[in-house]
């Protein structure tokens, strides 16, 4: 582990300084009074919450302000949303609106982003219908259980995570809540034990075991103390749960402060590879990145199935949103031969007959001959280029709800045709641990 | 089923003539008569016996002509070798020595093969350790059981496994022998019936059931009836077995002359299949066939699995023996890409700190980065084109006694280059059914 003057240093880097927690606490003072006095002319029945990291002092520099406005359970949802945005919108008239479970508002104050969030009065393990309904109740679970050193500790853990690529769980990243690691701090009381229960070579990571715990499949189990049916780390993936077991692992045997600057090795890109490289590229509709983003990660892995399919042996592939859409693959090839050896019925069958009889009349390349025991034709591949069998496959179908309708936009491109798409192919080739 | 006059004609097609028998008749007395002369100066134990399918009037047109000399088992082994091979020269001096599992003597009287082989004499189901010794009781065994009627379906069947490509049990051919035709038709009682059983749709084909079928591990099991732990189709090659099932089968529904002349049509052959050709070539060691092709087979097989595990996704091979061997090989690809990826331990695992310790300093094209939740690198592969892989794989290999040695003389060529194997490439590209 590092030296308590390094650990201390780093929490200096990266904790909110004295000034800017001032400044948060000015801002959502403000925004609370606010929010406060218009309640009270609409006579509405709600409380308002500072929640998130803010209100339990864990934030790293430059954290967000989440404000909730907490209505009794005798409103209807629809109402709630309603006043909510109302609210909000009055508070912030900058602010636009966006969608999580429900709808809320957000914008900037002073350099820092502010949601203003309506949600319902909850009870502990009360059935939860939406999941901002449980955010107070975080809130007053955890901060019953800090104290300044254990709010140390989850700031260097928030900046070990966010070092290597694994923190923030918003849908398009699936890396850790700040909630997850304010319970892995609770639980197992500083940085560095969190870091042995990641680096240990169990199988399964469990926090909080209990009867619940059979209730999930998943290679990590944080049971939600406020609602033992919710895994609070299910939303972290796989490959975010992996990359922070292997890293744990080396900093506890070689520790240094280059996992927290983001600063391990890039790895090496040899550019004389022997494939080929194609850019599937599209417009890109206004949506937010945790609506967009799945869709366009459930189109590449699409892509790459009907590319192993199509037998054009696709090695990877990169996503870049900017102004347009962009996914980038690597293939080992881009065109496949003619024909594919299509199997007959085994020797016993009676349907070899049918079989023999099928192909003596259908086009075909070649046979019917035996591979071993086994009738076989050489039949016709429907398509021999890469740009054929991925329009052909994608042509009416579901690829996400707003891709959809633009399958008319697609165009498969060879960037060796355009200089536009060097980055991609650098980030692609310089792909590392962290990536 | 054809009808009667259809199978006389064929019958009176394939059958040895009146002519034939008596020369053959002639020819075997000559032998017999003279073999007995130099048995009785020689003062040895032994008796003369014509076998095969002379000796029972079960011969196709041009039919071999097998002299057995039946030894005394008071003899050594060695012992009846010496005096066969000296006895098979003297009344054939123009035979020379061929090897099957011990050495005998071959040569051509007015154009009929004939072979003189020693053997001991043997009594039924005795323990038999040459499997020349057991013909004499085949032959008996089937004497005993035959008339005119049973003769003509075995031609019949005989010609009609010939047609298609499944008759005779060299070991290069792997097809039925005419000891199994007559067992089968003694058994089933006609030529129609045994395609029928070969029709049938039973996952395996068992003559002669018993106590000793489940020591067999076949599709085809005939207990030998001379020899019960021994199944006399054993020989019979998964691929004929396979084309004798489909084929009898299409013969019952639409029966046709064509099948015992090897008319079946020949499959289309479309060139332009876009994979790449090369051929395995190397000067042919005087070898009998019996011993050559086997290992020409056993290179052949070893050939595309080094090119499948290489990654170049062969096709198909077609092998040529005439004045050199050569391997005709199909491959989708004739180049691979310069890096494969290689995957690293699961996240779990301690091991994945000397994994990443390794990839710091070791030679590579990419990564360490994730697949997935596994950490993998782009390892450079040892060779890129087909010719070196194939070389590299067959050095210092053992690809047969008599091939191993001239592993400096093979060449891989591109046939594009010369004219001398457009006949193979036909051959290859018109695959059938029969071949």
């Amino acid at each position: 582990m590092l030296t308590q003057k390094e650990l201390d240093a780093l929490f200096e880097e990266f904790r909110q300084s004295d000034e800017e927690r001032a400044l948060v606490e000015e801002i959502s003072s403000g925004l609370i009074s606010g929010i406060e006095k218009i309640l009270q002319d609409k006579g509405l029945d709600a409380k308002v919450m500072l929640v998130g990291s803010a209100a339990k002092q864990t934030s790293l520099k430059g954290g967000d302000v989440d404000v909730f406005i907490v209505f009794s359970k005798k409103y209807r949802r629809e109402e709630i949303v309603k006043h909510g945005l109302s609210i909000g919108h009055e508070v912030l008239p900058s602010g636009f609106e966006k969608f999580a479970e429900h709808p809320y508002v957000t914008g900037f104050v002073e350099g820092h982003k502010v949601d203003i969030v309506p949600c319902f009065a909850m009870n502990l393990n009360e059935k939860i219908q939406s999941s901002v309904d449980r955010s107070p109740l975080h809130e007053m679970y955890v901060k019953e259980r800090l104290d300044d050193s254990k709010r140390k500790q989850i700031v260097l853990l928030k900046a070990f995570m966010k070092g290597i690529n694994v923190y923030g769980s918003e849908v398009f990243r699936s890396g850790f809540s700040g909630y997850v690691c304010e319970l892995l701090v609770i639980e197992l009381g500083t940085f560095s034990k969190v870091l042995e229960f990641f680096a240990s070579s169990g199988k399964r990571l469990i926090l909080h075991d209990g009867n619940s715990v059979n209730l999930f499949d998943s290679s990590l189990i944080i049971v939600d103390p406020v609602d033992d049916r919710r895994n609070a780390a299910a939303s972290v993936s796989k490959k975010n749960l992996a990359r922070m077991r292997i890293l744990s692992r080396e900093f506890l045997h070689d520790p240094s402060s280059k996992y927290f600057h983001g600063e391990l090795d890039r790895s090496r890109a040899e550019k004389n590879r022997g494939t080929s490289f194609r850019i599937l590229t599209m417009p890109k509709p206004d949506l937010i990145d945790d609506v967009l983003i799945p869709q366009v990660r459930r189109l590449d892995r699409m892509l790459m199935t009907i590319l192993e399919e199509g037998g054009f042996m696709p090695v990877g592939s990169e996503i870049l949103v900017d102004s347009r859409i962009s996914i980038l693959i690597e293939v080992e090839r881009v065109t496949v031969p003619g024909f594919r050896v299509h199997h007959g019925p085994p020797a016993e069958s009676p349907e070899t007959r049918s079989f023999l009889q099928k192909w003596s009349t259908t086009e075909h390349f070649r046979g019917p001959y035996f591979l071993e025991d086994r009738l076989v034709v050489d039949v016709r591949n429907p398509y021999t280029s890469l740009e054929e069998c991925v329009m052909h496959n994608l042509e009416g179908r579901d690829i996400g709800a707003h891709l959809t309708p633009m399958y008319g936009s697609i165009k498969i491109i060879d960037p060796d045709d355009s200089k536009m798409y060097s980055g991609i192919i650098s980030s692609y080739l310089h792909r590392n641990i962290l990536d």
